[in-house]
């Protein structure tokens, strides 16, 4: 069953959301139909609409997992492919029979194996991110050392690196990954560097394969820029790396955020996921936010919790009123405001993470 | 020099500017930032800001193109990742270097190949679906027959066809190929199946050679399904094949169609893109439907053509209408309305060329 939120007049609703209906299953008039099986089956049905007022209506759609494989493309496809050609119909929330959850896996590592490598059974945890582009590698090194002396726990790319000329990829993981150790022997710290992948399959692959042969264990990846067949090949592939997931491209609008972001990139693969905190420059609300994290972690059919990552515009002073948000169980991303003072990184890290650390004791 | 499209009030608009130009680029407050290369060369600037009305104004950001190496995610990624979970912006526009087409090649066919093929260097082209999903493959064979006897150019599977147990992709593909060489023998017709393909890039390349090996040679397919790095890896290495790229997820509202059914899909190698004609049940306008069809088929740093083929909705009454708003350079495709009445396909599809192939005359 698969819920649309569509903007309609009340007189119109109900041929809109047969029409949804077929189009997201047969895509042809009933009347011209004449298999029993097709008639019977695949014809998607209205089964529930409720008024959320001001011509605004949750539309529930039965659809045929018949015609949904479980491969990711197709099964967005089924759910949302031409429908979301219409400007005033968002696809809100799915519920996904257990047999996807079970064919597509989920995390591999997950919040809980997050917890175990970082030996933090219980606190928050911190993450920050590697910027500005356009510094070379050895630059980008020394903000990841500067950055795991001060204890953070999981030093991402910036999203937006990639195989640039200035800090290539090799290049770039092997100097970061060797940072972020140096720094680790130092003060016996658990820090964990997350490269940014992107391409094809064959270069997501490629990139692994680096990234393993000098000793990572995390990367970040943005789902709807690599696409999500392939984010969820690399991720099902390469289970002893942690995927940490990253919203670029998401969209705003069409797809539900706590869907998308929450539930669909957990049952593909995600052990984390960023999101764009409440109150930041982005425009998610509380509301929703909390509902991604509330995705990200609640029972889903046996599948490991992802471990949610609110991200964007923070600041340290935010710290306290995160944690009693999400609770203890996320995972604090804070970057421009911790790397602006480019002299004391390490002060400005550990500050952050006392202040993490403290939260609830 | 891309252009966003900003919902704003005139007062705030400056900063919003550039704030965008900061996000797509830096992620970081300038004042974070003492790299000179990174200042000068890297961090986005506002090069103009034009008022659209109500609010709405055009911005035009210049990015540096040494943070996008030529791979359609990370081009994406640094147009559009996190500006797009803004929902008061889109991307309007983008002015790309002739670098980038060069590098993504475009069309190996195109418009002019397509013609060449088909034998029909100046009518306007004709095009059905197979539908609807749930048929069995002898069934879907039985229709591509029916259509190819009635002169149809381009037989394509409904875009929701894939792997599913009722037509498995391979016996799809014998018996429809098959359907249609058959028809072609019999009337000395020229059509073409082209069945829907899905799934990763591993399995794409199956699908494709199992298509070359039955002796197909064009292909549907819906890049924003399947994720624009496998899209463009296929489309460059099976160039022997021919891509009708569908709109399939591309959402209404936050790229401007022109630019990613249009402009995009071409430069990645779409010989053919289908778009919701202005008209039928999807929400496109007159103005955005003709601007996709010129996008596709514009000058463009010397890549081939892109036929456009409008579709959804249509009825044989609007050929001539919709031929007079694109010109015979087009490829009409009409689904459903020509598979109403099973008994006659052949006779509406003959009705449909002959009045294609009529006007203009």
């Amino acid at each position: 069953v698969v819920t649309y939120r569509v903007q309609a007049e009340t007189a119109s609703i109900d041929a809109r959301a047969r029409a949804i209906a077929n189009e997201q299953s047969v895509e042809l008039p009933t009347s011209a139909i004449d298999d029993p099986y097709v008639l019977n089956e695949i014809v998607g049905s209205v089964v529930g609409i409720s008024d959320a007022g001001r011509n605004v209506f949750d539309v529930e759609i039965a659809l045929a997992s018949a015609t949904m494989p479980p491969e990711p493309g197709q099964l967005c496809n089924m759910l949302f492919g031409n429908t979301s050609l219409l400007d005033d119909v968002t696809l809100h929330d799915v519920a996904f029979p257990n047999a996807y959850l079970t064919a597509f896996g989920g995390p591999t590592i997950g919040l809980t194996g997050l917890r175990r490598w970082l030996k933090a059974p219980e606190r928050g945890l911190t993450a920050t991110a590697l910027k500005p582009q356009g510094l070379r590698s050895s630059a980008l090194a020394s903000i990841a050392h500067a950055a795991a002396a001060g204890g953070i726990d999981i030093i991402k790319d910036d999203h937006g690196l990639a195989d640039q000329a200035y800090s290539p990829y090799e290049e770039r993981v092997a100097a970061c990954l060797s940072a972020v150790a140096k720094a680790n022997a130092a003060s016996g710290g658990t820090s964990i560097y997350a490269p940014s992948l992107s391409g094809s399959l064959d270069q997501l692959r490629q990139q692994v394969d680096v990234l393993r042969c000098h000793g990572g264990r995390m990367a970040l990846i943005a789902p709807m820029v690599v696409g999500l067949p392939a984010f969820h090949t690399i991720a099902r592939e390469a289970s002893d790396i942690a995927f940490l997931a990253h919203p670029s491209l998401a969209g705003a609008q069409r797809i539900a955020a706590p869907l998308l972001l929450g539930r669909m990139f957990r049952m593909l693969g995600a052990d984390a996921t960023i999101f764009p905190n409440y109150g930041g420059r982005f425009s998610y609300s509380q509301d929703v936010c909390q509902a991604i994290a509330r995705h990200a972690r609640m029972s889903f059919g046996g599948l490991a919790a992802t471990l949610p990552a609110p991200a964007g515009g923070m600041s340290l002073d935010r710290v306290d009123e995160i944690l009693n948000a999400y609770g203890r169980d996320c995972l604090l991303l804070i970057g421009g405001s911790l790397l602006a003072d480019r002299a004391h990184i390490t002060k400005t890290a550990r500050a952050f993470t006392d202040r993490v650390a403290a939260h609830g004791r």
